[in-house]
């Protein structure tokens, strides 16, 4: 707990951040496309990608968005997305991967076209973003060369953004980011309390 | 890097994780409205939280909206929830507040107008999803007794899902939550890079 101030001090420090503020900003003149990567084992690295997708949406840009592993994404956001389908181009891709399979030869060839897909977006600069959602996953367990991923990350049009999200994601890739985001889990529901997957949440 | 294994060795280890993953997916039976908290000093709490609004959204859910902070949501999130009008109600109250008005007596009352929605919508069960986005600014800031917080988490309907985001929770609240996530700046473009705020990213 802070001391309180008086309404004049108050107003003078505001005064004082919100100028620092000023020259923070006034600073900042780049503009290019990010690569962003969401890591980590805690929540959210889909869900805040999914933010900047509809954010991207809101103002008319064009997305396109690979789900690498099967319920990532999933009916809610795909309703909300079948609302711009002139914006947005959705590929559920996943459905040979995980667990479920026990196939590593089949996950290989399903991981080998996403990721097809997601080098002819970014190949594409009428796409003003790019979501490979899970990616890391899948350079996880080896299932596509990470030098593949460099090699587009090197070669996309400079303004297109590009977001991977996963845990894991592997330090190569993180030095070739604009901006890396680790989501830590600091509680959890479904370990602590047997709370099942809902809807709104997790999908 | 793994060592690589065998297609069998694979498929064993597949089948073993999967089993577990049935056992663990089991047990969880709860259904139940969660308190979210999105923290930390890095970006994403906002976008996460967006992102599940959007996935409660698809799911045809009703869903409540209150900005604390002026910019945290902004031009392309309002645009596309301008799409659902018969489910989100959307306030952003946040014009009096941070640095730019430098008047403590107008964001405090500005933060009680814009608690008192949050109140509403929490007190009626039709809302299935609450969020009171950069709430936690407005409690570092004292603007706002923490005790009507928590007062309002124990007093709302079991099944909504109640959101609260931004840096610096305070302890209590992260006790009173089910969920908790901080998100870490590993690699930030605006300190490193002059990059400035972009569409899509950060509104």
């Amino acid at each position: 707990m802070k001391t309180p101030r008086t309404d004049d001090e108050h107003k003078a420090k505001m005064a004082k951040v919100q100028a620092a503020q000023a020259r923070k900003v006034a600073a900042k003149t780049v503009e290019k496309g990010l690569v962003i990567v969401h890591t980590g084992t805690g929540k959210g690295k889909t869900s805040a990608a999914l933010g900047m997708v509809v954010r991207a949406l809101g103002h008319g840009m064009k997305v396109g968005v690979v789900q690498f592993v099967k319920g990532a994404m999933a009916t809610g956001e795909k309703a909300v997305f079948d609302r711009f389908p002139d914006l947005i181009e959705f590929k559920p891709m996943g459905e040979g991967f995980t667990w479920d399979t026990q196939d590593r030869s089949r996950d290989i060839a399903v991981a080998r076209e996403a990721w097809d897909e997601v080098k002819r977006m970014l190949a594409d600069p009428s796409y003003a973003m790019v979501l490979a959602d899970e990616l890391n996953i899948v350079l996880r367990y080896d299932y596509l060369p990470l030098d593949e991923v460099l090699a587009a990350i090197a070669a996309k049009p400079a303004m297109t953004h590009f977001i991977i999200t996963g845990r894991n994601a592997p330090q190569t890739l993180m030095d070739a980011a604009d901006l890396v985001t680790e989501m830590t889990l600091v509680k959890h529901p479904f370990r602590e309390q047997n709370v099942k997957a809902q809807a709104g949440i997790e999908f």
